[in-house]
């Protein structure tokens, strides 16, 4: 097995800066972020057909896509709805490698997971997309828009009074009232938009709530890929909470530890 | 444009019904969810040529698998190993649909999703992997266990001590402690290891639990897949928050909501 036998017997540090151009920056943007070769000199990346970044891509219609995503949401729910009313429109207009991904498994996105309240599948749908056409981080500068685009969507779904987009046709004729979450959470999110609106899980208002916000991240997500696509676009992405904290995490501290925040172990000086 | 021209067209609930075997199933899939044909009537899959669930899968060494997923943690971090020691080696031993799929481009799942502490990556990897080979929910009564293993995979995260695998050769030659998150985010998960171990999110330490929680994660994963291809996986998720308590989320209330927990509006009776 050519892949774990790789693995296994490691590739000379000499090898990766001698070989050609893919696997040198793939290696280098690796080792930029370890910040030294070290155990990436084993590593090389997998390389399938579809491992070429960045996808092609064609610029879409903003608003013509959120109406899609929210449809979607009705079929395959949040995080599924932002990815296939993207890729579906691709798969047309470009064909590969849209054509060969398996838009419709993701619909265990939806609740934060399988129903478990964590990333709302809106933003893990976006991180999707705009990893797959930009391409992993790993791969070289050219690719680290598509990790900034993705960041980016969770502070600005953290910020923003969502629902921002009103479909044209919607299934709730009653106003769907907007919360601001502070979070990338789903359980936060409607949670907090429960709480205000006084609709249960299970009511129509709230699941036209939720196909809302899939159509206002498809909106934004499709705005930013267009920028990108025209050399415009100037990430906005401002949390880099492992660096300035020391641990992973979102910024509503005080709202889970109120005003006992934890000091993470620090690193050595 | 055929994708978008038939979700605004709609298709009637008679033509759903007398269509054939896929699409049928797709659409009693949904109904069942949903509670009624409604919306659902009007949508019907993609149908890409990945998308004909379950995909073709052998059965894999969990050991070997979670050495696997330990290495590849060097190289692509949490979420993408868990991925990748999986698809890495269905790709060399079935071959297609896992050649064209874009194994490498999930390195945005580390540190709970771009840094922002959110799910760990080793339970989305996990949840892509399950969903992918299995099938999403709506894709009929066949692929309810990719979605099953998946809300199992992060059950068991939450309540086992981890990590539970010790790889053979690893990078930290030191002792590397084991706690209980009792959730399935990434900030919860490694802040209360961090807490217990003393060690910076930038120490080596930290990096190797890290590395081991993936292969703890694709080690299960193997045996729940193994137990699936031979007949014989029976699901132990049992956490349903949105039936038991309206709301999306995770079974630690307190530790955020303290004794305040809020009550979600409840459905009409």
């Amino acid at each position: 097995m050519e892949f774990t036998k790789k693995l296994d017997e490691g590739m000379s540090r000499r090898s990766l800066l001698t070989g050609a151009g893919k696997l040198a920056l793939v290696t280098a943007g690796a080792a930029a972020v370890s910040g030294g070769l070290g155990f990436m000199s084993q590593a090389e990346a997998l390389g399938g057909p579809t491992e070429k970044w960045p996808w092609p891509y064609v610029k879409l219609d903003p608003d013509f896509t959120a109406e899609l995503a929210y449809k979607e949401w009705y079929r395959v729910f949040c995080g599924n709805a932002v990815i296939s009313s993207i890729f579906g429109q691709l798969r047309e207009k470009v064909g590969e490698p849209y054509k060969s991904f398996p838009i419709d498994g993701f619909v265990f996105l939806e609740g934060g997971m399988a129903g478990w309240g964590t990333v709302c599948g809106s933003n893990a749908g976006a991180n999707i997309v705009s990893n797959l056409i930009i391409g992993p981080r790993i791969a070289g500068p050219d690719c680290e828009n598509g990790h900034q685009i993705g960041s980016e969507m969770m502070q600005w779904y953290s910020e923003t009074a969502l629902p921002t987009f009103t479909p044209k046709e919607p299934k709730q004729k009653t106003a769907i009232i907007q919360t601001t979450s502070n979070s990338p959470l789903c359980h936060v999110s409607v949670g907090k938009w429960m709480d205000k609106a006084g609709f249960a899980l299970a009511s129509a208002e709230r699941k036209d709530r939720c196909a809302r916000v899939a159509a206002s991240v498809a909106h934004k997500l499709v705005v930013d890929l267009n920028a990108w696509k025209d050399g415009k676009y100037e990430s906005k992405a401002t949390w880099t909470p492992g660096k300035t904290f020391g641990i992973t995490g979102q910024q509503n501290c005080n709202e889970c530890h109120g005003s006992n925040i934890p000091t993470p172990p620090q690193a050595k000086k």
